[in-house]
């Protein structure tokens, strides 16, 4: 099969379509023709080498993908030739076939095109986890979600808008605001305007967020920790702003009892995914069929134009996600 | 009524026994006739002007109680004139008498006295709310336990044992260590020997452990975190060794995808509280009544002595409890 390889780790233009073994299933599996695939950013650092795949996994890019079954393990039900599926992959999404456990597979809803199905998988199961597993969101709290216009931040304001819970977003761009009111956030911050907790502390008449989805890390670190209510939940999925936190008061953390939380998705066992895609399939699957939860795709590029797709997202340019359509 | 009073902020020897006002109950509360009061650290925090009670509560030092029922309100059910129960207290157990709503009286068994029943609440409700409700332990779990000869520690060793979990602990003697195992820890680490870190890493293997409980907070912190497993729990519940931790790696976190979790009894809702009470009594039931739960008393003095006691708790000397008779 052909898929998107590189000899050397570095910048865009190190990716080429080469030739790459086809994967062969195993009695609970499924093979998958990809259809589309979606970038993420662990994608560009592992382009760079600073990213490895888990050990045993395939080396080729891509952590999503939707695609029509094309052949099914001896122990599988519920999927024939030809389902139209989306999954979360643990590598080797930038492909034309790739093998997944049956029970990672979502059914995509027929009005649902592939480039739609592939933008579902990472950033939905990752608002899940941190807002459901993690967060314990309910009705009556208040989620504060940075980078809003982002993948990850539109699936969560859409999760958020589902649970009836109240959204606020920071984002750079009163556009990339606009866009996250368009899916029920109530107030945005652009960020590129100062400290965005007097934002927070005026929007919730100084009670602080329950729940706080933060991408940048240690450059944020203090506002988040001062911008939690009671008993609030501070959620680092990513470190863009910087890893190494230089204080930490430990007796603020007790009087408020406050909880920070490291998260990651893709280092989580394969029996935990299956799990989370599951509930979350459970959980949205009316509001993707009825068109209420969808992705936000920004661009839909050829997979051939992969170097230019990842340029894209190294601009941040981006509101939603980049997608590759792996033509046949 | 009588109880303890103190007339300024200070050392042990400003408590003395004298008049305060007898509680009146509401329609939802018992009126308990104190038999026995227990110290905590918090005791002698509140004592020197440190920790003030909740608005609008008792000033009357004192946070958990053991006694009979003398009034019943009018829409209690359950409780009958002379039942013997013990409770948390938001304060106010230094005293002949006390006000409870109902919801928080946890029944004695027959074979428990008074004193033992005023060591349960504080020391089994922190363990139970930091063990299950943050801590989600599970039988497959390994939990450290800091100070595990404390009345908290003593107390959580026992109810992961009932879990079937595996405990190590840190303590500050072999003769504590040794009543820690006859507890049911596997383990344990006199601190005083040097960094427990190496002897976490030897009893898991490596893996680090699931859960801790510390009481310590910015001197343990650094080894803490090395100390835990991939989604591994640190809950802060104290922080005698001080609050002001100068490094957090945000990177590590997200890659062990790790929780730090500051957490606090005392100001949490009165409807929070009785849950809390309600759910440890269910569990904790059939082993209190068959002796297999049972709290570490240390020490009973008798209330008038009330100023020695807390002097004894100041030397750090006590293994589990200390309680005070209050005598009639």
């Amino acid at each position: 099969m052909r898929a998107v390889r590189q000899d050397t780790f570095g910048d865009a233009d190190v990716l080429y379509i080469g030739e790459a073994s086809t994967p062969t299933i195993g009695s609970h599996d499924l093979l998958v023709r990809v259809h589309a695939t979606a970038l993420n950013r662990a994608d560009l650092l592992q382009r760079r080498g600073f990213y490895p795949p888990p050990p045993g996994e395939s080396e080729i890019l891509g952590l999503e993908m939707a695609g029509e079954v094309v052949e099914v393990g001896a122990d599988v039900e519920g999927f024939t030739l030809g389902s139209r599926v989306a999954a979360l992959l643990p590598g080797g999404g930038y492909a034309e076939y790739v093998k997944i456990p049956a029970g990672m597979a979502m059914p995509l809803p027929d009005s649902m095109s592939y480039e739609q199905g592939a933008a579902i998988p990472e950033a939905f199961l990752t608002a899940y986890l941190n807002l459901f597993w993690l967060g314990k969101v309910r009705k009556e709290n208040t989620v504060l979600v940075h980078a809003g216009a982002s993948g990850v931040g539109t699936s969560a304001l859409q999760l958020i808008r589902e649970v009836g819970a109240i959204a606020l977003v920071t984002a750079g761009s009163a556009e990339k605001i606009s866009v996250c009111k368009k899916l029920g956030a109530v107030a945005g911050w652009n960020y590129k305007e100062g400290p965005f907790l007097p934002f927070v502390q005026k929007e919730t008449d100084g009670r602080g967020v329950d729940i706080i989805l933060d991408f940048i890390g240690a450059n944020y670190f203090a506002e988040n920790i001062q911008s939690l209510a009671v008993d609030g939940r501070l959620i680092v999925i990513g470190t863009m702003g910087g890893t190494q936190v230089q204080q930490l008061d430990l007796g603020y953390l007790l009087q408020r009892r406050l909880q920070i939380i490291g998260t990651a998705l893709r280092s989580r066992s394969v029996s935990e995914k299956i799990r989370l895609t599951r509930e979350f399939y459970q959980f949205a699957r009316d509001g993707l069929n009825e068109g209420r939860i969808a992705p936000l795709v920004d661009t839909v590029f050829d997979w051939t134009e992969v170097a230019k797709a990842h340029a894209y997202m190294e601009s941040n340019q981006n509101m939603g996600k980049i997608v590759l359509r792996v033509s046949g």
